[in-house]
C-alpha cells in the first residue's frame, strides 16, 4: 500500500528531533520511512533497542524494525534524508549525502548562513528554494541542502513575515524562554533548572538575529542566479534564556515598523496571513499559520504548544510599546514547528515544487 | 537588653513579605519587633498560630508568642511600622496610620506614584525622603508614608541608575523573568505554572516603567517644596513573565544611552557605583549593591539570589545590543531586595536621617 | 440528532473534576450534557464566563454556551447528574437531589462508605450497585446515589482485584506518589511543592485503606437485601504523599496472599483480567483495564498516565517482597480513572443494567 | 596556622560528592585539604578550570588553586583520602591506594558489603570500624577501606537504631522518594523528571536492603577477629523513586518489632537516642542525630533538609500501621549526612579512635 509513497530516511535518528521525525513521518501520506542512520553508537541494532524513546507518543510500529545504519553514502539510502544531526558532525555528513546525490532536508545550523543553502519557512519564504540551482551549480552536487532555521527563529520569524511586509520592519528585540526539549537528550541535567532560569544558550542569539534577516531577506531572479539572499533590512536583538518547560518557546517581542500601523491593522496583517496557495495544501501545513490569542494571558506553552498540531504561531498582548511601536508574545512548538515539523514541511514543498523529481 | 533600640510593627505580618519581615528583623540591631497587624482572621491569636510560615529558616523565637492586632490605628502600635499589606486594603489603612501619627514604611503599590510620597531606594534617591515634608503639610498627617519599589522595579533601577548618571539614559527594554514568591501564598498554582511560563502579570509593566522613571528622576529644593519629583527623561518599556523559580527575579535588559560609552565604562560604572556614605552604613545596607559576574551564563537565580545577603542587583553577560546601545542580565532577591529588605533599609534610613525622631 | 440521547447534567461542574466530565461528555455517544450547576459565585453565568478553564484540551463549544445553575433541585436538572462537589457540601447537596428522584453518580467521599450506597469499579464490583435496591427502601429516596473511589484507591484496587480472586489477598501496603490535580484548583500552592514532597494528605490514608477493603468485599443476596457489603477479609496500610507531578498517581504496592503465587501466576492473572462481558461494551471501559509495561522503569505519570485514554491501571516492576509476597508498581490517571472517567463508567453501567429506566 | 591539621585529599574531586567534601572541609578544625584526584580529563588543571561547581555556596578559596591530580598512588597523596569515585573505577582505585598504605574513607559502594568492610555510621556502629584489623591482616593492607551506607539507606538505618536497640526489629517496609542530586553531575535529564516520578534506581533497592542489616547487625571479639558482622534478624524491603527534588530523600517507613511498643515508647526511643560519647564530640556529629517534628505534614525536604547542618534523620507522623506495627517517615540530606557529610564523620572517628595514627 506504501508502494506509491517516496522513501524516505533520517540522518540523526536517534536524537529528540529524530525521534520526533520518526513521529511526523508516520502514516504520511506522501513519505514512507524506510531508513535510519545514527552514530556509530547505534549503527548495526533495530531502531527499537537504539533508541531511549522520549516522547509520549510510543514509537511508531513500523520504525521499532527498522535497522539503524551509519551516516555514510554507501547507496542503501534513499534519495530523500531528513537531517537533525548534532552540528559537530552536520557539515561533513550532509555535504557528503548532498554531493552523493541526495536531497538533504536539514534541521542542523552548519549550512543554514552559507549564502547558496536556501533557508526556508514555507508560508513565509518559499521562493528561497531556487538558491538550490545555484548552490548545485557551484558546488558541483548532484544533491542538494535545503534547511530550516533555529526553534527559536522560528516562531518569531513567522510572526514577524506579515507585519514586514504591511508596515516594514525596522526594528525587532526579543527575549526567549526556551524549554528544554530544544537542547536535546540527554540535555539539560535537572540540577541545572530546577527553580532556575539559565540566561544564556551558547550561539542562538547570533543565530536568531542572522536567521531572521535571511529569511525575510528578498531574493529576485538575479540574486537567485548569483546564489544569495539580499538580507531584511530592519535590525534584530535576541536575548536568549532557558526555563523549566518541556516543549514550546515563549518570547516576548518589541517591533518598530518603518512605516505607521494601528493596533487593529496589526492584528488584521496577522489574521489575515496565509501561506500562498501551494504551500496551504501540504500534509503538514497548518490550517492558519498564525493562530491569535484574545485572551490577556496567553499564549502559555501548557495550552498553546500545539495549536495546530504545533505548526502554529502563537501570539497575543499585542500592545502599544513604549520604547519602539508595538509589543506581543508569541509562542512555537520548539521540536515540530522549529525543527522535524519545519523540516517535513520544507521536503513536502520540496516535493510539490518538483525539486524532487 | 532591648531598651535602646526602636519598637516597631508589621501592618500584614502573616503574608510572605511579613514573614520576611520578621525574619529580617529578628536580632536587628536597630529595631525591636514588639508589633504585629493582620486581618481579622488572625487577629487575637499568636503569630505562631496565625501564621502558615512558608520560609526555610524557622520563625524566630520573639515573634511566635506575639498577639497578633488589628490593623486600625487605636494607640498600641508603635511609631514605626512596616506595611506589607494587600493592596486592595493598603490605601485605607496605611494612610489612617499616617494620619494618627505614625511612620508608615510601605511596600504596597498604593500610594508608590502618588506625587507627594517618596519612593526611594537609599542607594539610588536617598534624597528623594525629602517629599515627605510637602506630604504631611499637604495631607495634614502627623505621621508620614514612605514606599520602596515593586520587586520587578528595583533591580532593574539598581542596575540603571549608575547608567543613567554616567551616560544618560534614553531608552530601556525589559523582560522579567519573575519567582512565585512574588504573588504571595497562596499565589500561584502549580497547575497554573508546573512546566509552564505565564506571560502576564497583572498592572506590573506599568508599575515598571512609572516606578523606574519617578526613582531617577530629580527633585530639587522647588520640586521638594511642591512635593513632586520629575521624572527621568527616558523611555521604559516591560514584558513582565512568571516561571517556576521560587525566589528570584531574572530580566534581560537592552538600554540606549545620550552619550556614547565604551563597554568598560559600562562595566565601571557598575564597579564604582557605590551608595552615599550615609547609606553605605546602614545595618542593611548591601556590601557591593551592584555585583557583577563574569562567567558567560550568569547570574542565575539558584546560585546568585542571595549575594549580599539577597540586597544585591546581579549584573552578568554584558554586551552590544544590534537595536539599541548595550544589553546584559539582572537578578535581584524579589522579596528581600524588592519588598522585605527594601522596606526595612528605607526604615533605616529614615531614622538615621532624623525622620523618626 | 442528540435526540436519543439521555440528558445529563453535572453537580460542580466548574472544579477540576467537572471540567474533565464536561470534557469526557463531549460527544458521549448515551449521554447528552445540558444542565450545569456550581456554587452561587458561578450560577446565572455562562459556562465560558463562570470556569477556569484548566484543561490543556479546550471547552467543549457545546458546554461554553450553557447556563449555569445553583444546585438546588428544583425541577430544571435531568435525571442523571454527575456530582464532583466539594465534599463539605456533597452530603447535602448530593441527598438532596437524590431525595428528588435524582440518579447522582458522585465521585465525594461524603458517602462512598456509607453502608447501602454502592461504592464502585465496574470492572471489579459491578454487583455492588444493587445496594441501591436497599438504599431506595431504606432512605425513601426515589433518587438514588452511587459513587466511585477516591482517586489513590482506584488504581490500587483495580490492580488487586484479579490477585484477589486468585490468590486471596492477606495484606497490603501502599505508598502513594500523588499529582497536585488531585486536590483541585487552585489546589496545592507552587510555594508548598515546587522542588519538594509533601508526605501527608489529610483524610487520604484512611480513604485508601477502607475503600479498598469495601471494594473488594462481597455481596450476596442476604446482605444486598440488608443493604451492606461484607469488607475484604485483608489488611491495607496507605502512606500519601503529594510529589510535583500533573496528572497521574504512582504508587509502590507490597502484598501478601492467602494461598501461594508464582510470579508468572501474578502475571497471568493481571493479563487475563477482563471486565464482565456486560461491562466491556461500555462506551468508556477501557480496551485493557489493566496494563503491563515490561521496562524495568515503568510506569511512569509522564509516559502511561493516558494508557487506555486514561481509564486503565498501568502496573510493572513486578517482583518478589522481602517481607510480603510480591512488591510491584501501579499507576492510574487520578482525574480521568480516579474522577471524572471513573463516574462516567459507573453512569453508563447503572444505565446498561436498568438502573437509569 | 593549619600546621597541626591532618592533611587530606579526595578521589573524585569534581563530582557532586566531591564538591560537597571540598565545600564541608572548608576551614575544617582538624583536616586540611591539600590533595585532589580526579580522571585523566582533570588532572593537570586547577581545581577552579577542572570542576563545573554546582553547589550554591561559592568554591572554597583554598580550594580553587589546589591542581588535579591522576587517582593513582604515586606517594604525592596524603595518608587520608576520601574517596567519591564513581562505582565502576572504585574497586581498582581505591584498593590500589589502600594497598599502597592510604586510608581510604569511601562513598563507594564498590566494598560496603566486602565482610571485612567496615559500613559505619558513627551514631549507630562504631565499633564495627573494628573490622579493620582483619581486612588489613587478610588482604595485606598497610592501608585500610572504611565505608558509609548509600545515600537511601542512611536515614532509614538511623532512624532504625533506637527502635531495633528498645524493642527487636523484626521487618521493614520502606518506600523512597529520591532527589535527583543523589544521581551526580549531570545525572538526571530534566527531560525525565519534569512533572514526572521514576519508579526505578538501578541497584538502589538492593543496597538498601543488605546495608541496612549489615549496619545493625553484630559484631562480637570472635567475629571482629573473622572480619565479618552479623547481620540484624529482621526482613527489610525497599521501593526506590526518583522525584523531582533538589537535595533530600524522603522515605516513608513501616516497621514490625518484636516486642510490643506503644507509640510514646517509640517517640522516647527516637528522642532518648543519641551517639555515644566519643562520637558525639565529633566536628561534624549532629547536636540530635533523630530531629523529631511534630506537625501533620513534616518533615519535608524543602524545610527540614538542613537540619543540624544536614547531618540528621528527621522524622514525623509516627502512627500505627495496619499491616505491621508502627509507621511513619524520615528525611536525610543524601549528599551530606548520605554521603560527603558521612564520610567525613567517619573520618574524624577514625581519627579519634586511633586508627590514623
Amino acid at each position: 500500500m506504501a508502494t506509491n509513497k517516496l522513501q524516505v530516511g533520517i540522518l540523526g535518528a536517534t536524537g529528540m528531533v529524530g525521534q520526533r521525525l520518526a513521529s511526523l513521518l508516520d502514516h504520511h501520506p506522501w513519505f514512507d520511512l524506510r531508513w535510519l542512520g545514527a552514530s556509530d553508537r547505534s549503527a548495526g541494532k533495530r531502531y527499537a533497542e537504539a533508541c531511549n524513546w522520549r516522547l509520549r507518543e510510543p514509537m511508531p510500529a513500523a520504525a521499532r524494525e527498522l535497522m539503524v545504519n551509519d551516516c555514510v553514502p554507501n547507496g542503501n539510502a534513499p534519495q530523500l534524508l531528513f537531517a537533525s544531526l548534532d552540528s559537530k558532525v552536520a557539515g561533513e555528513v550532509e555535504g557528503a549525502f548532498a554531493r552523493a546525490g541526495h536531497a538533504v532536508v536539514s534541521n542542523s545550523s552548519y549550512y543554514r548562513m552559507e549564502a547558496d543553502v536556501p533557508l526556508v519557512i514555507p508560508e513565509v519564504n518559499p521562493g528561497h528554494l531556487a538558491l538550490v540551482r545555484a548552490q548545485r551549480r557551484e558546488r558541483g552536487w548532484s544533491g542538494m541542502i535545503v534547511t530550516n532555521p533555529n526553534c527559536t527563529t522560528v516562531g518569531l520569524a513567522m510572526s514577524l513575515a506579515p507585519l514586514d511586509r504591511a508596515f516594514g520592519l525596522a526594528k525587532v528585540m526579543m527575549t526567549s524562554m526556551q524549554a528544554v526539549s530544544g537542547a536535546g537528550y540527554p540535555g539539560v541535567p535537572t540540577l541545572d533548572i530546577l527553580g532556575n532560569v539559565i540566561p544564556y544558550i551558547g550561539g542562538e542569539e547570533e543565530k536568531v538575529e542572522a536567521e531572521t534577516q535571511k529569511l525575510l531577506g528578498s531574493l529576485d531572479a538575479d540574486s537567485a542566479h548569483d546564489g544569495h539572499v539580499e538580507p531584511g533590512d530592519f535590525r534584530v536583538s535576541a536575548h536568549c534564556n532557558r526555563v523549566m518547560v518541556e516543549d514550546g518557546h515563549t518570547e516576548t517581542v518589541s517591533v518598530a515598523f518603518k512605516s505607521k500601523a494601528s493596533r487593529d491593522q496589526v492584528l488584521a496583517a496577522w489574521r489575515d496571513f496565509e501561506a500562498p496557495s501551494e504551500v496551504r495544501t501540504l500534509p503538514s501545513a497548518p490550517g492558519r499559520p498564525i493562530v491569535i490569542r484574545e485572551e490577556k494571558d496567553r499564549p502559555q506553552p501548557k495550552f498553546d504548544v500545539n495549536a495546530e498540531h504545533g505548526m502554529a504561531a502563537v501570539v497575543g498582548r499585542l500592545r502599544p510599546c513604549p520604547v519602539l511601536d508595538y509589543k506581543y508574545v508569541v509562542l512555537s512548538h520548539n521540536t515540530i514547528r522549529g525543527a522535524a515539523g519545519a523540516a517535513l514541511l520544507n521536503a513536502e514543498l520540496m516535493k510539490a515544487e518538483g525539486y524532487l523529481d
